[in-house]
């Protein structure tokens, strides 16, 4: 599908342009988030809209509406997301669908499921099974760092899952389509969660690049007398390269990863985070940064919670008064304290033993 | 793949000459039984060959000796059969494979496994998930209704079973060829039985229309690391209508199923099988009857278990002494009181609970 110049494609995009926003939910067909829902879930919750909200990070959505009028009828909903195991450990990319997730469970204090597609993994990369499993693990370690609430989250790999009710939702779902991620979809693929629960309605945190897989779910979820997800979908994270660029695990160079130490992180944003600072300082402080294209601060729009800090940002580098080498500076100083000190910290003090705890906690109980 | 102008196609055969086997069997690249095998066997059991192997029904192969080598080392092997649930019960060319892997498993007292693959039938013809596992419940009852030995057996619909081991089994097959019927040739498939055993020989009795399939899964076998099963193969089970016609779930005239009743098996045999009789019974005193392509006498020849009886029946109706109608009479008399007085008396004393019992016995110890 072309975007001004952009091609969007099922697994990510590549674009010389901006992105047009709008054009794209025409064209996928989708509805647009607007003030008045952010009021809502503010009024339904009582939590404050997550800066993902906020700053227009999830935007698109499906049936979103018909979900919050079923949670205020006092339904409960559950959520779906997943991981295609692209790569050894997350990038900050990944994280925004999971950390979006985080939010919505904790508002709405419903259950969740995680799927990690091990098995495309391993049938489509030149991968073993025992390695695409390891991977599902260590990304699961990731996942569960993102502080889920164990006692209503339920990770699985399909590998450990794939079998009875999930089988058999798979074999319909192959009937009618050769794709295989509408099965979480449909409540009754979780026996063990939401038994006799069949009409529970679902919703997918995800990036619009995904819209064309859900599609085709809500496609065929009434051919299988099943309800259709609903979809909040974000907008696209850019690569350190510049909105051009696509993240590529391939190039650990484009991405900064959850397991990069602090002084990858300093080197990865010095080196190679695309400026849209000018190319002398006398023509930055005349005309100003480019912050359409200024990857540091996009990256800061997404993740730094402040958002007087952002504010001032944006109106002294857009101006010309803040010099590109300080927001680069803010954004390292970010990714150090925040993500190394608490995220990291996490991660590496969680050992096998503790994944194991999660899942299996998780399973017996996450039907709440 | 053409055969003196008969189509060998995977499931099946049809022709209007008779099938060369040499032939087939050069096409194939497969190997041939000799009477030193059948002598072979008999050392080896100390049980009298089989009807099927004494009149060549079973006599194509491949590695059988490789298995019977290893037997004779003292090393076991296991025996894999399955149904593809075209029918809501069984007919006789169904029966063939079944009632000869009982012989096996009785002579050489080895485990089995029986695969329903309800999920194929599910994918592929217009039925239900629930549909598809009922039809493999009542097709398991006229397999079980053979006589297999409850603690080496172990049934299992693809329904019920795939997961696990076995899923993981499906996803390495599905990376080398889109086919996976060669999942229950390797024994790390069914963990809960042949469990740190992976070397152990899969000997598959089918008829020959499979082999296309098995070659398949002998090609892959090395790729995976994992042993090539062996092939026992049948000649064709005729239709009704005789050896050129193809045997058709959707014509119900086409062959004699296990629930048939007596009645309708005198009507389908005097109705519909195909005669090698002559048009006059002067002609007939005369010439004597085609053997080749009678389906009375062939049916007989497959399943009469007194070879004398079958003797005197060829010469006699080959000669002309003997008529269409007593051989037809003769058919009528077999069917009715081996199979419906055996058979089918099993049959439809066995409830629900028994078939369970089944199952979960043989779950739980046919791993001996």
């Amino acid at each position: 599908m072309e975007n001004n110049g952009a091609k969007i494609e099922e697994g990510g995009v590549s674009s010389k342009n901006k992105i047009d926003y709008d054009k794209l939910i025409d064209q996928f067909g989708c509805q647009r988030l607007d003030q008045s829902f952010v009021d809502r879930v503010f009024r339904l919750t009582g939590r404050s809209p997550h800066i993902f909200l906020r700053r227009n990070v999830f935007f698109p959505h499906r049936d979103l509406n018909e979900v919050l009028d079923a949670y205020e009828r006092g339904d409960k909903f559950y959520l779906y997301t997943g991981r295609g195991l692209s790569s050894e450990a997350l990038h900050l990319g990944h994280l925004i669908p999971f950390m979006f997730t985080k939010y919505l469970q904790e508002a709405f204090k419903v259950p969740l499921v995680i799927q990690l597609t091990d098995d495309e993994k391993c049938m489509w990369k030149n991968l073993t099974v025992e390695e695409s499993k390891r991977l599902a693990r260590e990304n699961a370690k990731d996942i569960i760092a993102c502080g889920f609430d164990v006692s209503r989250t339920f990770i699985f790999s399909d590998f450990d899952y794939v079998g009875g009710a999930f089988y058999e939702n798979m074999v319909r779902v192959a009937k009618c389509v050769t794709y295989n991620k509408a099965v979480p979809s449909f409540p009754s693929s979780f026996p063990h969660l939401f038994s006799g629960n069949d009409k529970l309605c679902c919703l997918i945190p995800c990036a619009i690049d995904q819209d064309p897989y859900f599609r085709m779910t809500r496609d065929v979820a009434p051919r299988l007398g099943y309800k259709k997800p609903a979809l909040i979908e974000s907008s696209f994270f850019p690569a350190l390269q510049g909105v051009s660029g696509k993240m590529n695990a391939g190039d650990p160079n484009s991405a900064i990863y959850v397991t990069d130490s602090p002084k990858e992180i300093k080197n990865k944003v010095n080196k190679y985070a695309f400026s849209g600072g000018q190319d002398s300082v006398e023509n930055h402080r005349k005309y100003g940064a480019n912050l359409e294209v200024d990857i540091p601060f996009k990256y800061l729009s997404f993740f730094l919670e402040d958002d007087e800090e952002l504010e001032h940002i944006r109106k002294e580098y857009g101006s010309g008064r803040m010099l590109t080498g300080e927001v680069k500076k803010k954004l390292i100083w970010w990714k150090d304290t925040v993500q190394q000190g608490q995220r990291l910290l996490m991660r590496w003090s969680m050992r096998s033993w503790q994944l194991d705890h999660f899942q299996i906690c998780s399973t017996e109980s996450a039907g709440s």
